[in-house]
């Protein structure tokens, strides 16, 4: 069995659980942060370095990798993890919700969603049949299924719509399935209505998958908001499962959600920020362009180990971003995945210790200075 | 004593030479290329990643950190080395061409040279007192004289007013060194003037500098005239100090130099053509953006051990270069300097062999393939 999924600690205080979760290409111990690389790279970055940080699992992107450079050619390399020299596991997202916020011209309907690629503006049709195809010749180690992403705010009438097809889909992929070793994720979608959620739950559950995402979430609403909708669905997910928050998030979502029972979770956030100069820290967030760090001999955080904080001085950091140079871009991409890395170790050891409650205080603390 | 230079063998069958240069961070055997690094930084590689290729000599830049990130913030963090957490050691240009080529509104006259910042138009007076101020505060292990640089062609007056000033400004460097470790350079000019070459290095040789540079070529002249006047100046230099010529080059014009008894290179070309997508191989030069490379599994050059040949395909490096990502700049980079590095290597070798000769023709023969 490539796959498979044990809860190894329960919190006492909160629905927050340790896993272990064994991949075809890797084992990852949960709850999970994947960094993104959406075109078979972690922007910035070799992955040789994401390997050394210590992540296992990464997130990839079947819209993307089907326009460019092709699936077939990615299959022909021998897959992704080749093509790419990531020797760890992948999970690619089904395109769902690319195709929804990139592409041009959107149509749904129930056979899939026809649209223009924001690259050159070709015609494509994306079916179930065809986005499980796709992550089939990736050779990725976590399939999502293609699923029916709507904006927010949804209209009841529109998210059930959402609901119904994302359960269509999701069956006629269980059904076109042909690889025996990646595992199959269905997403949960219904908006910001709690009985949507719990239908899409209890859906996609009778068809058994692998595991289960949360899809539609952190695309514009209010963090209570997001909270209260996690909390609405994880009660309907089966427990001895893995769940995947989709896109989330910041540190304080993240801990959020896993105290309501959520394993995995992306977002481009300590990536992007990076190269937008914006730094984590342990004593909050930092713009290294800012000109206090002129002069600034200390690491950009003296509680990180990573290559950044070991060798370069806040100073030198705000001297490459200033000057444009792409080491800085890099050493700062580095820097923020070994802060999310980190962040995920301790709410592992937190929740083992049944300490995750007050971690989440800790960090809600400083909402204002790590979490905006 | 901190600096020296021995010639190890010298070739039977022209000037060339193999030689062993101690400088206070590093020892380096020659005849070597220095990866260029104006900014405190070599474009898109970590610098211990050009330790690992080899490298344990870089050059950098005295007006470029004199602008930004200024030089007393780097004798602040313990100097260039420190600031940049380069282990090897550091040659850096005096300023003098860069003033040239990069500065607005130049006026030199005895005292120095007052020129505009290209950044943001501020009046500065760069002298050679200064030049050499800036390079002892930044710690570096082979400082530069101010020299005065002309373009090409230039008038055999003016020329010689250049040379005559060169020498002027020399003499007073070596007055008013004050630091011990690092070693000096002059620098020889005279345009493409045999005479005035002699006349320049002649004078430099007076002042029993530590090494002796080449100025003033590979400015847009034939490379027949570049050879001619190096083989007009060298005779002229000391047999026991390390040669350097400036801004040099191609692999044939490396090659054709160290014949003529040149020990030491830099130039941008290994390093800005990788962020060209050109890239140097054995069996010539590629540009990996090309549409045929789009499927192709083999290595960019499988005479290569760098990490890029070892790992990624062509197809993959091409990926990445169309989509824009940075790691694409970084991989090219490392393999342009690995190429140099075992270009280097393999000179050395030749020359220990006594088959210098043999190499050039070698590499004369593919001159279209990797030397346009």
């Amino acid at each position: 069995m490539a796959f498979s999924f044990t809860v190894t600690h329960n919190d006492t205080e909160s629905r927050a659980r340790t896993g272990l979760l064994k991949l075809p290409h890797a084992e990852v111990e949960t709850p999970a942060f994947m960094p993104v690389g959406t075109l078979g790279v972690v922007k910035a970055v070799a992955p040789e370095t994401i390997w050394e940080i210590g992540y296992r699992l990464i997130l990839s992107n079947a819209y993307h990798l089907y326009l460019r450079p092709g699936h077939e050619l990615i299959e022909d390399h021998g897959g992704l993890g080749r093509f790419m020299n990531w020797p760890g596991a992948i999970l690619t997202d089904s395109g769902g919700f690319q195709v929804f916020s990139l592409a041009k011209l959107r149509k749904l309907n129930d056979k899939g969603v026809i649209f223009q690629s924001h690259i050159d503006g070709s015609t494509h049709l994306f079916t179930p049949e065809l986005s499980l195809a796709v992550q089939e010749a990736l050779g990725v180690d976590i399939i999502m299924c293609l699923d029916d992403v709507r904006a927010y705010p949804a209209s009841k009438t529109d998210a059930t719509d959402a609901v119904k097809r994302t359960f269509a889909w999701a069956a006629r992929t269980v059904d076109s399935k042909k690889k025996v070793d990646p595992a199959l994720f269905g997403i949960v979608q219904g908006s910001m209505y709690p009985d949507l959620r719990r239908l899409s739950a209890e859906g996609l559950t009778s068809l058994e998958f692998d595991g289960y995402a949360i899809g539609g979430l952190s695309v514009g609403e209010p963090h209570e908001l997001m909270v209260e909708i996690i909390d609405a669905t994880t009660p309907y997910l089966p427990e001895h499962k893995p769940r995947y928050l989709m896109g989330v998030g910041k540190p304080l979502d993240i801990l959020e959600s896993t105290i309501r029972g959520v394993d995995l979770f992306d977002c481009v956030l300590p990536t992007r920020n990076a190269r937008n100069a914006n730094l984590f820290t342990s004593s909050g967030r930092l713009n290294i362009r800012n000109s206090r760090y002129r002069d600034d001999h200390g690491p950009v955080d003296s509680d990180c180990g990573c290559v950044l904080c070991r060798n370069y001085s806040r100073a030198y950091l705000r001297h490459l971003f200033k000057e444009n140079e792409i080491l800085g871009l890099t050493l700062a991409t580095v820097h923020n995945l070994s802060f999310y890395y980190q962040l995920m170790s301790d709410i592992r050891a937190a929740i083992r210790e049944n300490r995750v409650n007050s971690l989440l205080k800790q960090y809600s603390s400083r909402t204002e200075e790590i979490n905006d």
